[in-house]
């Protein structure tokens, strides 16, 4: 759903401009009426979190619960999805790095949605072929980041076509009025595109379908709050709990604004061709000062820094060694170029395996069944 | 997708209104731009059916080319589809008949969707469930109509998933304004009812999906040819051939007027009670005198009877037969108290033995495999 909602609402978000303005969450957290994250009562819970600790998730809906659901042994769910226009890119990691670090820590199952029709009705995709390779190959790619077969199901709206058996059941309970408000929708979308919405609350409400009431848990971008307040609108009336959400931060892109395959030079994919992963790292933006003599003087702005995000959020194994780079960085006794260079190699290296893994792959092991 | 339509155009058209005044065909092939059957190339070949003969063929579309088609031998298909609103009643035996005959005379695969979607958006059953039991009761009638089933695949929609896939592949050509256009939906309508005429496209067009582009007939109650419209709107555009439809008048009710379940007493349901029959059957309408004396002075009208209709369309071997009643019937040598009975036994020897086969139909042999 990513990509049709990034599209009607890119420029009233406009997350973190291609200048490098900084996106203002705050305004965005009141625009859509969510909790910041500060304001959790479980504060004691989400401590544990890395991805909290780093800053990374910024508002919720209905968290407390769900950690409430967790330390009372009750069943809980996570859904996480992405459409099939292309091969993953790191902005995509983000959603998927907390779900697995959630599933590690509470053993939690996890659907993975992957939506073919959405990039075919968006016309971001030829035909339906293209959509079934893609989704494939994203497949093969999210089980690779780690997940644990036992605990997660993927499927492909392409494969499981069952999801629209759901999405009929709740189209009952929307307009058309409450999409095209939402979307942004006019007479002139395809049927296929107005739908769709439908199809979203359905893969977040699809394990409680399967598996009876429950609460389900979806980490997604804050921008893609409307889909979580569609599904949460209808859920009881079929007698469903309402989902929670958690809303986290944009990784950007190599040349700053929002990771994004639309635009050019802005993602790095999973699938990239080693060869090319140099040249595109040396690309990324810095914080840096504009040259090596006042840099060692000022020191560098880490928190403008993509170079410090991406070491920091894809690769640092603790929070420490965040901190001990930013501290140096501040103090003048780090380059950008030499900071480039780990991140290339870090880059290099985990592509080389994550590609090799996502080759030896099983994807049937993950696949949810009809 | 008959009784989406009918709904929002029964002011429009009004077939046969419940006093018994006779629907303009006439002004209906003008209104929806389609061939009356009169004008057809191929007079010699219609000849031979007896649908035809019998004057329940009234326009068309394409039919000229459907028949060449079979003539050199060429690969066709007939679609004829239902909604699982309940049980399938008289009404609904008159396309499945010429779908027969044409079976019998050409050996033409005939492919019969059953859409519970379309009962539950359009909120004609209470839920999914009532639908799918719908649907498997009708599936099993349509096959015990004396189908081939090498020759014939019933597809249940909440069971052959897959036509979502055909439906988003078709979707991206058409525009909500079409969609609203033509069933004057509103945007209060749910989204599930607005896909659906998607879903009726792709069932039409889902022979030449599966087998590659060829002709198919879709035979239909007049008022459906916008459906046809739709589908043929959009074959060629993925490289499908434009449908050709036949377009079938309405049987009455047993107290005038279209038969339609959603009307007290209008149906005799292929499911009916047998000891309800003769009662219902008692009650149908007839074009006799309003005294013995007077029918055996000036004759019935035959051509308003009901039960004349029904003797005729269900149950006449041949036109001798039927001609032969009516003749009668004009001289003043048949009652109509006397014709009642006639009919009450057919229905009663009929729907005795019909049940019967309904509940030893093997239908796993008539089902379109995923």
């Amino acid at each position: 759903m990513k990509e049709i909602f990034i599209q009607e609402k890119e420029k009233r978000i406009s997350p973190f401009d291609v200048d490098g303005e900084e996106i203002d969450y705050e305004k965005l957290i009141k625009e859509f009426g969510v909790e910041p994250i500060e304001n959790l009562k479980n504060k004691k819970e989400i401590e544990n979190i890395d991805f909290y600790k780093r800053g990374r998730i910024i508002s919720h809906r209905d968290f407390d619960k769900f950690l409430d659901a967790i330390k009372s042994g009750k069943k809980v769910s996570i859904v996480s999805g992405l459409n099939a226009s292309g091969s993953m890119h790191f902005g995509h990691r983000g959603a998927f790095d907390l779900c697995l670090e959630l599933q590690k820590k509470y053993k939690i199952p996890v659907f993975i949605p992957i939506s073919d029709d959405e990039a075919y009705v968006c016309k971001k995709i030829k035909n339906q072929e293209e959509g079934l390779k893609n989704a494939e190959l994203i497949a093969k790619q999210v089980a690779a980041l780690g997940f644990d077969p036992k605990l997660t199901k993927i499927f492909i709206h392409q494969k499981y076509t069952k999801i629209y058996n759901l999405a009929i059941k709740l189209s009952t309970k929307y307009t058309l009025s409450t999409i095209k408000a939402i979307y942004g929708f006019k007479d002139e979308t395809n049927p296929g595109l107005m739908f769709y919405p439908v199809i979203q609350a359905a893969d977040i409400l699809l394990p409680q379908e399967l598996y009876g009431p429950h609460l389900t848990l979806v980490p997604v971008a804050i921008d893609q709050d409307p889909h979580i307040r569609l599904a949460r609108d209808i859920a009881e009336k079929f007698g469903y709990v309402k989902p929670a959400a958690l809303h986290i931060k944009f990784l950007h892109g190599l040349r700053g604004g929002k990771m994004s395959k639309s635009r050019e030079g802005s993602a790095l994919f999973l699938n990239e061709d080693l060869l090319k992963v140099k040249k595109l790292c040396m690309n990324t933006l810095t914080g840096g000062q504009e040259t090596i003599e006042l840099q060692r003087k000022f020191g560098g702005k880490p928190n403008l820094c993509i170079v410090h995000e991406y070491l920091s959020c894809l690769f640092d194994d603790n929070l420490e060694i965040t901190k001990e780079r930013e501290k140096l960085c501040l103090e003048g006794k780090i380059l950008c170029g030499d900071d480039k260079k780990v991140l290339c190699e870090k880059f290099l290296k985990y592509l080389k395996e994550f590609q090799e893994k996502v080759k030896n792959i099983k994807i049937e092991e993950f696949l949810l069944k009809e």
